[in-house]
C-alpha cells in the first residue's frame, strides 16, 4: 500500500511516501519556517534522495502540503503519476485527549472529537487538522488515518495520569496527563527489545525521545506506565523552546507582574523558553553545544540544566519500576549527540548505567540501532534511530486493510465532503 | 537566653518560649483557624504542658500574638513576669528570596527586603511580617531574628535553581528555585548523621519533610543541592491542599476555560488542590487514610498519588547524588504515619531502601530519632522528629550573642520605632 505520511507542526511539515509492503520510503519532504518569507521545502526521491528545494513563501502548513502534491504529480522522478496513486494518508496527531486511545480512520463520526483536541496541543493539532481537511478536499475518497502521539500512553495508571488539583477538572474538563511522542516511545521500546534479544513483555525500559520536543517514558512490560509530558506537550523535561514543568505559581506571578494574559504566557513558555530562554541565541542543540564549548556561559548553563533534568527524570522512573533493563535514547539529540549521551550517563554510572565511551562515539547510520553501554553494564544503554513515519505508515496500512476487508468500498462515502467543514 | 519563637502561618500561629542555655521549652502555644469565629489558642507551660484554651475570635495572626503576650504576663504558671523577660524573638520566615541566604537580626536596613519577599509566599510571609511589626511595637528594644526556610537551600547550584524560562525573569524578577522547610531539612540531615554516627560532611541524604506542606531535599555532604519546592512553596510533591508541580499549561487552560484570574488560580492551586482536591472531603492525612481503609476510592487514589510522587522525587535525587546513604523522614506525616512509610518504601526496596516493618511500627516518642531500615539495608531509612522551634531559638541566640559581643547596647537603637512601618 502506498501511504502518504503527513507530520504537520506549527511551522513545519514533514512528509514521506512509504510503500508499506516493502517497507520502503520513496519520497521525503521537509518544509521549515512555514508561514514566513524564507519558508522552503526540500523534496527528495529514492533511491538517491538528492534534495530539490522549493520556495514556500507565506503559505500555511496545509497549503505547503497541497503544493507538495502538485510537485509529486509533476516531478519526473516522483513515484506517483496522479493523486489517485496515493492509497491512504497517515496523519500524525500530537494530542488525542481521552477521545482517542488508539489510531483511527478519520470519518464524519470522529472529526468533531479531533477538533476538540486542538486546545490540548495548540501549536500542533490545528495545523494537522488543516492538512486533513485539505487532503479530504483534494482526495475525498482516499482513506485518512490519525495516529496519535498520546495513544501509547493510554495504559498509564490513575496515580500517574491524575493531577493533584480539584477532581472537577478531570471530570468536567478531562485535565489529566496524556503524554506525547507515543509512536516514538513505542517504537524505541520495541527496537530495544530486539537489540537485547528479549521479549518486550519481560522488560523494564526508560525511553528518552530527545528532539526539539522531548519526553521520557517508563515502559514496563511493553506498556507506558508514566511519561514526562503531561496534559499538554509543554510539560516534562527542558526542550528547545519549551520550559517543561516548572512551579505553576511562576505562571501567575509573571502574569501579575507583567500584566500579560494567558495566551501570551502560553507563547512565552512554549516558544521563548527552554534552551532558547537560557542560551538566548538559539534553540538548536548543535549551536548551543558549539557555543558552550567556545566558552559561552549561558550556553553552558543551558546544557547543564538540560542534562540535569533528564538525569532526574530517569531517576524518577527508575524508582517506580521494579526493574530497569535499559535506557533507550532516540530522536534527533538522543540519536546524534554522543556528547550529551556521555554527559547524561556520566552522572548515572552509580545506578548501573555504564556507557562505553568508544561505542558511544560511533556515529550510527540511519536505521542502525545499537547498544552503547559496556558489556557488563547492569542496565543497558541503547540508541535507536526513530522511524516515526514508517510506524505511522504501517499503522495506517493495517487500519485501512481491516476496513477494506469489512467493506471493500468503505472509502467511497466514509466521510461525505459536506461534513468536512462542520 | 529566653527566646520567644514565632511561627506564623496564613491561619495559624505556633509559638514557644525556649531557654536556650538548657535547651528547654518552657511554653508552647498553638492558635488555629485564626481569622474565624472558631479561632482558639492553646497555651501550656512546662513541666506538665497541660493545655489551657483561649478564644481568639476574629483576630489577625499578629493580634493573636499580642494576646498571647498578655496571657504570658498574666498567667501564674508562666515563666515570665514581664515582657522584658523575653530576651530575643526568633521569627520563622517561609521565603527569603535571594535577599537572605542566612538568618539575620531584623533591622531598619533589611525590613524593606523582608517586605519584598511577601509575594514569594503570599500565604505565609505577610502574617510573619505583621507579627514582627507587632512585636517591635510592644518590645521595641528586644532583638528580633528572622530565620528563613529558604536559607539552607542557598547552596544549590544554578543547574538546580534556574528555571528553563527566559533569562530576564531571573535577572529582573529573581525567579528561581528557593525551596522551603530549610530549617527542618538541615536539622533532619544533622540528626540522621548523628543516628548513623558518621560526619554529615561524608553523607548523601534525601530528607523528606512531609507535613501539611511537604518538600524533599537532596543533601549532599551537608549541603542542599536540590529541593522540591521551587520559586514558591506551591511546587514539588503533592501536599494537603497544594497541588505541587503540574504542567504549567494547566494554569492558563483553566483560566481561559473558566474565565478566572491569576489570584483565583493561585488560591485554587494552594488551597483546594493536593490531597483535598482528590479526596474531596479533607486535607488531613489521618482522615484520608481512614477513609481509604474504609473503601473510599477517591481517598485511595489520593494516597496512591501522594506516595507515587514521593517515590519519584526520591528517585530523581537518588540519580543526581553520586551516593545515597539514607533517606530521612520527618514532620507530621513523615514521623507519625508508619503506614505511609511502609507503602513508600515497599516500592523502593529494589533501590536498596529496605524497611524493617517491625521497627517501622514502633511509635517514636518526641525527640527519639531512630533507624527503621533493616540492619543490612544498603541505604538506611531514618525517622527524625522535627524540632524546628528549638533550631530557630538556637540560631536566634547565636546571632544575638554575636551582635551583643560587638556592641552590648546594639538593641537599644538597632531599629528605630519610626522606621518600622516604612
Amino acid at each position: 500500500m502506498l501511504v502518504l505520511v503527513v507530520n504537520a507542526g506549527s511551522s513545519s511539515l514533514k512528509c514521506q511516501l512509504i510503500e508499506t509492503d516493502g517497507k520502503i520510503c520513496l519520497m521525503k519532504s521537509l518544509a521549515e519556517r512555514v508561514g514566513t518569507e524564507e519558508a522552503t521545502m526540500s523534496v527528495s526521491f529514492s533511491p538517491d534522495f538528492s534534495k530539490q528545494r522549493f520556495s514556500m513563501t507565506n503559505l500555511t502548513v496545509a497549503q505547503c502540503l497541497a503544493k507538495l502534491l502538485d510537485i509529486l504529480v509533476a516531478e519526473p522522478d516522483s513515484p506517483i503519476r496522479g493523486l489517485k496513486d496515493i492509497e491512504a494518508i497517515g496523519n500524525r496527531i500530537v494530542a488525542g485527549g481521552e477521545y482517542f486511545s488508539s489510531s483511527v480512520i478519520i470519518d464524519q463520526n470522529n472529526i468533531g472529537d479531533l477538533k476538540k483536541c486542538e486546545e490540548l496541543a495548540p501549536l500542533h493539532n490545528p495545523a494537522a487538522d488543516e492538512c486533513i481537511l485539505m487532503m479530504h478536499e483534494m482526495l475525498p475518497h482516499t482513506p485518512q488515518v490519525a495516529v496519535f502521539d498520546t495513544a501509547f500512553h493510554a495504559t498509564m495508571p490513575p496515580k500517574a495520569y491524575m493531577y493533584p488539583i480539584p477532581m472537577r477538572y478531570y471530570k468536567d474538563y478531562h485535565i489529566r496527563r496524556y503524554g506525547a511522542h507515543g509512536t516514538s516511545h513505542r517504537y524505541a521500546a520495541q527496537q530495544a527489545a530486539n537489540l537485547l534479544d528479549r521479549p518486550l513483555s519481560d522488560l523494564g525500559l526508560i525511553t528518552c525521545h530527545l528532539g526539539n520536543g522531548a519526553s521520557i517514558t517508563a515502559v514496563n512490560h511493553g506498556k507506558s506506565i508514566d511519561t514526562s509530558m503531561g496534559f499538554t506537550p509543554l510539560a516534562g523535561v527542558m526542550m528547545g523552546t519549551r520550559s517543561g514543568t516548572i512551579d505553576p505559581a511562576i505562571v501567575s506571578y509573571i502574569m501579575r507582574r507583567d500584566n500579560v494574559d494567558y495566551d501570551e504566557m502560553d507563547r512565552i513558555l512554549n516558544k521563548e523558553s527552554g534552551m532558547l530562554g537560557i542560551a538566548g541565541f538559539s534553540s538548536d542543540m548543535r549551536d548551543i553545544l558549539q557555543a558552550a564549548s567556545d566558552g559561552d556561559e549561558n550556553a553552558q548553563l543551558a546544557v547543564e540544566m538540560y542534562i540535569y533534568r533528564i538525569q532526574k527524570k530517569i531517576g524518577s522512573y527508575y524508582a517506580v519500576m521494579t526493574r530497569t533493563d535499559a535506557v533507550v535514547m532516540t530522536a534527533g539529540i538522543g540519536e546524534n549527540s554522543a556528547e550529551l549521551r556521555e554527559r547524561i550517563f556520566a552522572g548515572l554510572a552509580h545506578m548501573g548505567m555504564i556507557l562505553d565511551k568508544e561505542k558511544n562515539q560511533v556515529i550510527g547510520d540511519i536505521g542502525i540501532n545499537r547498544v552503547v553501554s559496556i558489556d557488563d553494564s547492569p542496565i543497558k544503554i541503547c540508541v535507536v534511530t526513530t522511524d516515526e513515519e514508517m510506524r505511522i505508515a504501517r499503522e495506517t496500512d493495517a487500519l485501512v486493510f481491516v476496513a477494506t476487508m469489512a467493506n471493500p468500498d468503505f472509502a467511497k462515502d466514509y466521510w461525505p465532503q459536506e461534513s468536512a467543514n462542520d
